[in-house]
């Protein structure tokens, strides 16, 4: 039906007749003479009609409007120099068109404007409903491009250079032991029995390890019914790793080069490695969280053994339960955040307060080189406390500096969310600075204060540092997460492959025998038969694309998302179902009728 | 960890010192030296421990058990002479082992023998219990890897040939009009509503179309909730394609040439293209199948007119009720296959009954040229009837022609049956020949008898012929199934992308406006913003798989399988949940609980 795409036309097709195929994104009626731009997957045709030289396409060119779909046959030619443009890769060239068929019109208004040349803003709902429309603009359709060469590049590298084997895993699995936000789906041939779609290839790709595949990839779709909040998605597709005779360091390097590959594949960047490193507990330390961003400065400074025992019983009780004091140096900050902004019901106390700090404290280091504090501190602490405080955080002239006293968990994320909103204000983030890191050595286990006992950080099978085995309680584990600007894109670890071992950390973790073996039995037995030692790791394929694409909304990195709700609002699913159906499945729905609840909403005032 | 892969040694190693990885694949003590074979996933390595030469390693060598998992470093050496092995690729070369470190052992006696060495059969529960141990197994190894070269040489082709774009389509979706076999998932945060998992992305690839997405093309996960028979499974894959801008020989074209560079990259096989292709009608016609194994002839011969108002009762009825009566003609079928076979209680016979045939009717050409036959043919043909009869299946001294009269439908069940079986017994089957046809021109409806309806044949959304559009209730369609080795190999159309023409259909097959719009309102609205002409196909790939991989069973295609139970005997999925579980889903089990079952079991006599 075509002889090119589109977007593909260049100098050296002129004199050629050619046919084009795809969609008028605009017509301009330049008296007399009819200029369509015509678009496809490819880019942008300028098609010309003049009544004059092609009297016979003038006709159908006039009908035409935004996103018919036609089909043109013309001869190229070289654009008049007035017209030429360089912006265009098909700029130089211009199509005089002979025949202009309609294949298909558009018989409804648009919700919105296609057109590559529109800039206009979308409501993300009318987006989502009329995701064909969206997906045809330019923004969305090159997402889908750099979603698909990211893959590409992934799966190239795995499988020329590290002789990777992809294999599938199921999806319609067995419920997990976090089964608490599986989706489950009832048999119908199997009544009474349900099948949970896996929340992750986890156990599959262990056995794989198990039954000597070496090394393991997958692009593998996983399913996690999550309370409703942002930036998840109901299924979402990760890269799936597992390998076998391998050690840390070495699985490390060999995702460090995938890592390389696809930078200089996707953007043509060149990537140092190897990747800096930081442990876990440096980390919190230093940023008061697990994936810091270190496009920016702004470190935290404990100063527990500082304030320890001073008068300023806010620092002393903190330290005294156990908990620690640490303090957000921003240099510039006593000139940019006032005193009202830090105060309860300002800004910034706000964000304090949505990580669970009670209030802020504060020094402002004036121009002058003397300080402003509130009275508690001005009071309390000595003149030999303020200054090591100065010192410690390297305080210079326009410093402010931000305290968060509790307990640890607390203050890390306190002073980690003040961090982040302060390098948004002062503008320290470089967006085109590229900010990769390993976070290793991450604790085996964290104390569910709840249900008083340890829960594992990653999960049971997470292999411990060979130097902590002999407590596991306080273990660090060979874990590995990468992070990218601030974000979690890959995490992974070592497992454990003796079964001995194994045993020890259900025990820690309070799973009696026979509850493992319920739970998890068959990765067990399987551990029985000759388990080799293997580790693994997984990327969020649709962050990464969220990221590489510039995008702010995971859902733009995805052709059919769903909404913040888990709709389609496309499809409009999920929707009611005949009962009928449900009988087949042995089901019953014990969910409110929607016109019940309708009804009931009417009643209520 | 290590050096190289076992299955990588080469005389160009001897002398160096290497280190291996894997599974002891067999011990043998030949008299004080043993050897270990050690099995990775690329093959054997044969280690050598000599009590003289290599004493460190000797102790640990006697250790060694089947499937224990091992650390070798050792110095390659030629092999003696009279050990050379060379239907081993590493057979000129062992290893003198230095040292040898077991990195895991087996705990548990091995339920089936994993060695290369040993060809015994296991039973398939056995196999699919313990999956990680049958994967090891050379034959499922080999099956998982050539699964991998198919998917990647697929790949491979659509992107750098072809232009296609991978794009994933949504797993949890709404629930689709043929949703009686639908796997539904109950939604937590939107009780009293389901999404259903796609049994194909038909929807979605074609508004992927409609977004302009040019070449779509997806290795996609699909799930059909089926009544339980052989070689379906409740998930399977498939490789999934959407074109726009396509003429169906375009389309044929490209998918041959996909066909050609699978068998190529995978078998060194070169496919002479194009491929022949046949109607609909003249499959039927020739076959009495939509997908004739051509391998061999054993052609039908329609003899309708023939016997039309002959004495036979049972040929003239037949005809006269607007049934047919068609001939299989079995060369050398006379001496092979004996009256009783042929006659009710028959072998013969019952594969004629189990495809609805009530009787098998017989003509015997002698090896003198003389014919026995039963008495109704006898007394009630003409001899011109009969000797039209043999000159038209060119019947020859030692044929055998088997009759069925019937309706249509049961005489092309029957003779396709047959024609089967007969081709195994004959051994007319060369299992090296390799047979792609396609088959075209499907009719649009076929009859709902129960209904009293016209139903789609392959699903609304597909383009009647061009020439047929007068009238669609008796309409071709341009549609276009692939045959591969008497298997439907892979299907699909072109679609209707005009919303009159689509309505024309909805009216037919009597779906009302407020029903389509019910069922695929979307799709049907996406249609009215400007679709280009499109078209596609699915190829069934564990199928391919097991084809390729000379397999009789999908199971040995697929990693983790279900039995034709759709179960899984590794995770022992599906499994009964919580009711708490259940209860944040709003759902409710209705079916009798297993305890109560097996009460009631006890109960009957």
């Amino acid at each position: 039906m075509r002889t090119h795409y589109c977007g593909h036309l260049r100098a050296e097709q002129i004199g050629e007749t050619v046919s084009l195929c795809g969609w008028v994104d605009r017509r301009r009626d330049h008296g007399g003479v009819i200029f369509l731009d015509i678009r496809d997957r490819t880019g942008i045709a300028q098609i010309v009609s003049d009544p004059e030289r092609t009297p016979d396409s003038y006709d159908a060119t006039d009908k035409m409007r935004n996103e018919y779909v036609v089909r043109i046959t013309g001869r190229v030619t070289r654009r008049p120099d007035e017209s030429l443009n360089p912006k265009l890769p098909t700029g130089e060239v211009e199509v005089y068109a002979d025949k202009i068929e309609l294949l298909n019109a558009v018989r409804k208004p648009l919700p919105f404007q296609v057109s590559t040349a529109d800039t206009e803003t979308v409501r993300e709902d009318l987006r989502l409903k009329y995701r064909y429309l969206d997906l045809r603009r330019e923004r969305m359709a090159s997402n889908l491009r750099l979603r698909h060469e990211l893959i590409k590049a992934i799966r190239r590298f795995l499988e020329d250079q590290e002789g990777f084997m992809e294999v599938e895993t199921p999806i319609l699995t067995r419920s997990t032991p976090e089964g608490a936000r599986d989706y489950l789906v009832p048999s119908r041939v199997n009544s009474g029995e349900f099948f949970a779609l896996p929340q992750s290839p986890q156990l599959f790709k262990q056995i794989l390890m198990v039954a000597g595949c070496d090394r393991y990839y997958q692009i593998a779709r996983c399913f996690r019914d999550e309370d409703l909040r942002a930036d998840r998605q109901p299924e979402f597709t990760q890269l799936d790793m597992e390998m076998s005779f391998m050690s840390q360091d070495e699985l490390i390097a060999l995702n460090e080069h995938l890592v390389a590959h696809i930078f200089r594949t996707l953007k043509g960047v060149d990537i140092p490695l190897p990747l800096p490193r930081l442990t876990y507990a440096e980390a919190m330390d230093r940023y008061g969280t697990d994936k810091p961003d270190t496009r920016y400065a702004l470190e935290l400074v404990d100063v527990s053994d500082v304030v320890a025992g001073c008068g300023f019983k806010v620092f002393a009780d903190a330290v005294k339960k156990g908990g620690i004091v640490k303090i957000l140096p921003i240099p510039g900050g006593n000139a940019k955040i006032s005193n009202v902004r830090i105060k309860p019901g300002g800004d910034v106390f706000k964000e304090a307060a949505e990580a669970g700090a009670k209030g802020l404290a504060y020094i402002r280091v004036r121009d002058d080189g003397g300080i402003d504090t509130i009275g508690a501190i001005k009071d309390n602490l000595s003149d030999e406390q303020k200054q090591e405080i100065l010192t410690r955080t390297g305080a210079q002239p326009g410093h402010l500096l931000l305290f968060a006293a509790a307990d640890s968990d607390t203050v890390n994320k306190t002073l980690d969310r003040l961090r982040q909103v302060m390098a948004r204000e002062l503008e320290l983030i470089d967006p085109e600075k590229l900010n990769l890191l390993w976070v290793v050595d991450f604790p085996m286990f964290e104390w569910n204060a709840d249900e008083k006992r340890l829960d594992p950080l990653h999960h049971p099978f997470t292999a411990p540092h060979p130097d902590d085995v002999a407590d596991l309680k306080t273990a660090r584990t060979l874990s590995h997460d990468l992070v990218y600007n601030g974000f979690e894109a890959a995490g992974g670890s070592m497992r454990i492959y003796q079964p001995e071992l194994q045993q020890e950390v259900f025990d820690l973790i309070g799973i009696a025998p026979e509850e493992a073996q319920n739970k998890f039995g068959f990765l067990l037995e399987a551990f029985e038969y000759g388990t080799p030692p293997h580790g693994g790791i997984a990327y969020g394929l649709d962050r990464w694309v969220m990221l590489l694409s510039g995008e702010e909304s995971i859902r733009d990195a995805i052709a059919f998302p769903k909404t913040q709700q888990a709709r389609c609002l496309l499809t409009n699913a999920p929707n009611a179902v005949d009962d009928r159906q449900l009988k087949e499945l042995s089901i019953k729905s014990t969910a409110e009728r929607k016109e019940d609840k309708e009804k009931d909403n009417k009643k209520s005032p």
